[in-house]
């Protein structure tokens, strides 16, 4: 495998996660492997316990309140599990015991993958729900109705799966506001400080699958019970600054190059944002431009930046779809299991170039199926 | 930083964890984060529902069992959180509600960490303590009682702090044996066969942080509650071939190298024993040949042959050692910081000819001070 060749493949990665990571980054990962500059030791084989590694969660820790812009009563977790584990950990710290319901919006599938989670823990109100509209779309403002008893209220920023992007905060500010960002994280700047809890597993913009990123407020976590296992304990996690047992070393020390990647190549979140919303907007132009050929699955203004969702007129088109965009060297581009169809996810280390190549593609493609589709509908002549 | 200059260090690195690893397998470590021969994408950016990662899971799985010599009837799982969530998720599983202890040994650092966790969850007998003679060794049988009624027995099999390892299988065959093999995983064989789980991180002898295995034999499980969240529950990721929600991919793909390499390099576990056989030997007659000099915190016939915790005269003579050992390239050789001391660990990766270059610094070190150690009590002459 030639350095060539493997860069060719990783430029043209759309995987929904985990995700194509910038190519500086993965050299600088590939030196690590044998040794960390600094250190002289692998990666793999520096103890969490040692000065060298305070130092990186530490910097990790500031870029990412840096990036974030938020002040010092944020604290910056890094811990194992996925979000997954968020959706437990969460309603254990915050919903236990509680007469009120958390408020949850269900706008795809992994805001429907935290429901039974959070009701495992106690009650739970869903404030909207897209299932009845399969999904295409999110709710407006007046369609929200927030009460004020509640403990948080929980959503997802970016539907991973479905392509369904809020560009807006939600909620009120007096309840606290806990998102999951695990698809959109650091991929545009916000209103953080609006937020008392974000979290993000960090395998679609921010690192390898095997480390999740959690902000949060401390003032959020004045009543959290005091009986819980301690790594599911936030206040332990603080006090110890994700090393209350062995961190996942090697992915933290990734997210960090990541970071650094971030502030000084790209130039910070408003720049990255830049880029990202070229990528999209090449990326719905040619959905746009294809007269229906490639029917995008999210409503307009639902538009997600960082997952394109949408389908070919027939499934038997998709497949060859997928096939011959492999043969090109496009790889990730099979929608989520759940729901079938094309996906590209065009996360923070996927280059502009790379979305450009793929509409080009979708255009060839399209030209050459196009009159078989037209005699599709009119009896083969 | 060349290849030569990073090869000596890691060949010399003797951390209590994360570890050192085969150099063969970090070659491939490092040809993978660019691209996966097989794959030519980043391990980084290779999707967990890819049809090659479901073979990287079920070639693992295979492995792991041969290693062990384990019939299909038990489960190999690979998850997060570290031997710390085993310490939750276990009793969560097998002693919430129950009426009778589960019997617990206490016989250092690691075993005393799974005690407030276990009793968390339900009712915890301690078998017996060794923190009355401060973890200097470990029980004979007789000295051991063992109930019928318990739901199951714990116990860890090394004591990565203290050096402490049992050579015998403990416990008793109608009672599910339950032991946290962490720090001695695959560096030797032995009778697997007699118990109902196995649990161990990767990052003493198979891999990096991020990843801990379970060896879980299925009948155990067959009364475990339903109401636990899917991650902490073992019966979903059995299931699911441990991708109930995003695995730790990289961490798991280096864990399948090192047991290719435990397996073909090396020849199995039995061959793997003999090395790390002799590789202990070599340090304890360092330690043995030094009139005390160099003082073995474990009694003789407890003594580990992956973690060897020893003292020199005095802490300046001890904080002397380490800076010099630093100096010849020598790293990881402080004590855990509980106990302090020193603690040369020689998990799978380390080689034979590194701990043959320990014991001659070692000597030498000695030859050096020992005549101003001899001096202090003779009044400087």
């Amino acid at each position: 495998m030639s350095l060539l060749h493997s860069n060719l493949l990783n430029g043209l990665n759309f995987s929904g996660g985990p995700g194509v990571l910038p190519e500086s980054v993965l050299q600088q990962v590939q030196d690590s492997i044998l040794a960390v500059p600094e250190v002289g030791l692998s990666i793999l084989g520096i103890s969490h316990r040692s000065d060298w590694f305070a130092t990186v969660v530490a910097e990790l820790e500031d870029n990412v309140r840096q990036l974030l812009k938020l002040p010092k009563n944020y604290h910056v977790l890094f811990l194992q599990g996925g979000a997954t584990q968020q959706f437990s950990m969460l309603p254990m710290a915050l919903l236990a015991g509680k007469t009120h319901p958390a408020e949850y919006l269900h706008t795809g599938y992994w805001s429907g993958k935290a429901l039974p989670e959070a009701r495992r823990e106690g009650p739970v109100r869903v404030v909207w729900s897209g299932e009845s509209c399969g999904f295409g779309r999110l709710p407006a403002d007046e369609e929200l109705d927030f009460h004020a008893d509640a403990p948080y209220i929980h959503y997802v920023s970016n539907e991973t799966v479905e392509g369904l992007q809020f560009h807006r905060v939600l909620g009120r500010d007096d309840v606290p506001r806990i998102c999951d960002m695990s698809s959109d994280f650091l991929s545009a700047p916000g209103d953080f400080e609006r937020f008392s809890m974000i979290y993000a597993h960090a395998q679609k913009n921010i690192g390898p699958a095997g480390v999740t990123v959690v902000v949060v407020k401390e003032e959020l976590l004045k009543d959290t019970p005091d009986n819980l296992p301690g790594f599911l304990d936030y206040r332990t996690q603080i006090e110890t600054h994700s090393i209350y047992n062995t961190p996942p070393v090697f992915s933290i020390y990734v997210v960090l190059l990541v970071t650094r990647w971030l502030r000084d190549q790209i130039g910070g979140l408003a720049a990255m944002d830049a880029i990202n919303t070229r990528k999209a907007e090449t990326l719905y132009q040619a959905l746009d431009e294809s007269n229906g050929f490639y029917a995008g699955k999210a409503a307009r203004a639902d538009r997600s930046k960082m997952n394109v969702s949408f389908n070919l007129p027939t499934p038997a088109l998709e497949a060859e779809f997928i096939a011959s965009a492999l043969a090109a060297g496009f790889s990730g581009l099979a929608g989520h299991r759940s729901i079938g169809g094309i996906r590209a996810s065009l996360y923070n280390g996927l280059e502009l170039s790379a979305v450009e190549k793929l509409a080009d593609f979708m255009a060839n493609f399209r030209s050459h199926h196009l009159p078989l589709v037209a005699g599709v509908g009119k009896g083969n002549h």
